[in-house]
Formats: structure tokens, sequence, C-alpha cells
């Protein structure tokens, strides 16, 4: 995957603490004008941060479908008509052109192009998808003391590893499970998935605990997105699912457009992350 | 609503007490069979029956959108590739063109035929919905020992209304939440409201307790669908989404097309009623 846009902000730009605490409508607002160009951790704590997909109106059965039957990695939190920008049950203030920090336009499966803004290339026939994402939790992990790598260091982020788990096939939709993976300090891994399987729309519990090589991963350092996490002793390598498995599934699939947000740069929507099941 | 076929059973009929505690293939197949044509209350107790809708493919998009944007009434159980008669994710063994009942054929809304089997009509542009039903709740209610009439008294069934709730409108489709009438002794409002908000899935919490013209229904005496429900002294009128929303919008947005079970002749799934939130 390419490198992203760069990251330097517009003038006025904002510190993540500034963010932080800000309303998801203040934290859109900075991206929609270019003062948050970053990735989107800790931001607005405790809404729904979420996964962008845009498919022609043609792929939009097929792709609703492949999200029912895969919640683990991509829990539906709204979906828009065909050309409507706006995602009317998640912030129906929003408009999906212009208020996630970067976007890759796929072309069977493969970026061909990084953009701010999707305001030239909307078509009356685009349908956006949002699905759930695990730094939805970053306030509900804050408030349970988890140390975290991603909450206190500035520069960590999740790895994200295609998986050797098969997506469940839906029309022409298929391929890996894409997970994230967090190293845990062995006193929190009980717990952490006793807190994580209470959020099923930010993905759940882990999919696998342990080693690697049983869900196809070889070697954590060829991370597939994300940045590699270093493995301490006394951690336990944990999986989650992400969302990161639409992209990788237009891969798979060979689908000829899809948009997407660049990883770990979210769209933050106005709903608050409450204890859901599927 | 036409009255429905005759529920005289084929040689070799069961009981209604046979079948409680059958397992949903078990239902199934004496439904398939003829040995079961009348409805499926305290059937397979303890597992999800479902609302089926088949609508053409040009449709499916904006019907499961219109389930996903009315979760109380329409909660997603399964859905089926176009073509494809097996609700793989509930009943993978069951056949949705032989294993209900009775089906009414809709065109424009309007019940048109009344049918034993799709065999002859099921078509590859053909896909299937199955969504929530409260009958899934009969075993929950009985173990929690509420004297509900449907569930003492085999003549009785609830009765179903078309409120002034309208449904958030996706795509084509539109219409109001139709409701179902439970009469509920006033000592058990309480429990029974904590009791059903925990099953999302089977439209979870009501929608209206207390006077029905608030929710637009001026006369009980005059149901939709179902049978009249007696309101003593010391009972509360109580409400619940009701799965007759989808028929209700083939009719409010006149789709040429639409397959669904006659009322109260549920598919019966494999699944496990479990609580869920939506």
């Amino acid at each position: 995957m390419q490198p992203s846009l760069s990251a330097v902000e517009a003038p006025g730009s904002l510190t993540r603490g500034q963010l932080e605490h800000a309303s998801p409508a203040e934290v859109r607002q900075a991206i929609r004008d270019g003062r948050w160009r970053s990735n989107t951790k800790r931001l607005a704590l405790g809404y729904h941060q979420a996964n962008v997909t845009i498919v022609p109106e043609r792929y939009a059965f097929d792709f609703m479908h492949f999200c029912f039957a895969n919640p683990r990695p991509l829990p539906l939190l709204d979906v828009t008509e065909p050309g409507d920008p706006v995602p009317r049950k998640c912030a129906p203030g929003a408009d999906l052109r212009t208020d996630v920090a970067e976007y890759l336009l796929l072309r069977d499966g493969e970026v061909v192009e990084q953009l701010r803004s999707l305001d030239k290339m909307w078509r009356k026939d685009h349908v956006a998808f949002l699905t759930g994402c695990n730094l939805s939790l970053d306030r509900v992990m804050l408030e349970a003391g988890m140390p975290l790598p991603h909450l206190s260091n500035e520069e960590a982020f999740p790895a994200q590893y295609r998986s050797s788990i098969e997506c469940t096939p839906a029309g022409v939709f298929r391929g890996p499970v894409v997970v994230s993976l967090r190293p845990v300090p062995d006193p929190l891994v009980v717990p952490l998935i006793e807190l994580t399987s209470r959020y099923a729309l930010s993905h759940g519990a882990p999919v696998h605990v342990g080693d690697p090589a049983a869900i196809g991963i070889r070697d954590l350092s060829k991370v597939d997105w994300g940045l590699e996490n270093l493995i301490r002793p006394g951690h336990t390598t944990m999986f989650w699912a992400c969302g990161i498995t639409a992209p990788a599934a237009a891969a798979a699939s060979r689908i000829p457009e899809m948009i997407v947000h660049a990883p770990g740069r979210m769209f933050v929507t106005d709903r608050v992350v409450k204890e859901s099941t599927l």
C-alpha cells in the first residue's frame, strides 16, 4: 500500500489533545478544513469511529450482504441511499465526501489514487457503508485502565495483517479476515476479552489469541497495514477482526471500483458507544 | 386480507403439543409434508421463528436497507443469495420454497394468491429475507410465567394493526409500522418490558403502552391481521412492532411483487433465542 499523503496540517491546525474531548462535529469540521490530517485515535472519545466503504450501486446489495454475513470484521453502522453523501442514521449533519482526512480510490482492489476529498468524483450511483472500528473503544479502554501502546504512545498504531481466516462469501465479495494486533500485558488478557466481547459493533471479542501462525501470520514484522508492534516478554499477542477486511475483499474479488478511508483516518460519527451484541 | 387456506392436515397430522418440543428440522419436515398447516405459536420452543419476505433481486438492496433502518419491526436474521432458497445462516438444511405452511403472493401489495409451496414459482432472481418474530419469545414467556392469552388458549392470537408510526423510508420502501397487541395484566407490565427489551432480534421492547389512539388505532375491534384480543379490567394494552410491516410496506409502496408467509405461519429456524441488542 502506498504511503499516506502528507499529514502536515493547514493553518490553524489542532493538537490531538484538543480534539480528544471535542464533539464529533468539531472533529469532522477540523478534518474538512484541513486542520486535522492524521489518524483519528483518541479523537472525540466515546463516539463510534467508522470504516468507510463506497461502492457503485450495482454492488450495494452484495456488499451489504457481505457485511451481514461477516459481522465480526464488518459490523454495519450505517448505509446511505445511492448518491446521498449523508449518513443519516449515524451523523445526519456530516458529508462523506469531505469529512474523512484521506481517501483511497481502488481499481480492481489496487490503490490508484489518494484523495483529500471526493467532491469531484462523487456520483449518483455511489453508496457508502460505515462499519465499526476498534478505535471506537479508546475511551472504554482508557477508563478501564488498559495501557495499550496506541493509547499512550503518539507514534504507535495497531499492526494489521491478512489472516488465513476466510470471510463468508456474499455475492461477488470474498476474501480474508484482516486482523489487528495488540500486544497485551498478560494480566489484561482476560479483562480485555471480557470488555471487548461486550462491544460487537466495534468488532467484539478477539478472533484469535496466541500463536500468529495459527491464523496464517508467519512473520509479525511484515505488516500489511499499520505499524509493527513490538512483542515484549510478559505480553500476549491478541488479534481482533479489522474493517480493512473491506478493501482486502476488493483486492481478492477484483472489484472494479471501491473508495475507502485511508487506514487509521476514520470517519467520526455522532453515535455514542454503548454495549451491543449482534 | 383473504381467509387462510384450510388448516386441515394431511394424513399423519400432528398436534401442537407434539411439536412444542420438536426440533426445528422436525417442525419444518411436518410442514413440508402437510402434517402441520396451522400457525406456529409454541412450536419448537426456544428457537427463532421468522417472517419471510421474498422480493426480486432489483429490490433486494432497498429492502435490506429498509430492514436496517427499521430494526424494531424488521430485525434481520438472514438473507439469501439471489435464486438460493436456503437460509444458510439460520437453517442451512431448510428450503424456503416448501418449509412454510402457507405463502401469500402480493402484487402491488395486494394478496392475489395463497400457496402451499413456491416450487413452481421460485425464480433465479428471488431473494429471501428472514426477520425476527415475537413468537420466538414463547419459551422465554412461559419460563417467566407470563400468562399471555396466546400461550394458554389455543384459539387466541395477537391482534395486529397498522399504526400511525411511520417507518424510516429506504429506497422504494415506505409504510406504517405494524404493531401487535397483547393485553397484559397490570402487574406484568414492567417485567414484560424488561424481558422483551433484552431480545432485540424479536422486536425488543414495546413501541407503545397505553391508549391505542395515540398510535392511530381508533377501534381495537377492527384488526388488520390476527384475532381481536379482549381487553379486560386490570389489563394494559401493550403494542410491539410486528414483521407484517414488510407486506404493509409492499402495499404502501405498491411493490410489483413480494411473497410473504401467511400471518402466524412462520418459518422455524435452527437459531437458538438468546439475548441481543441492535
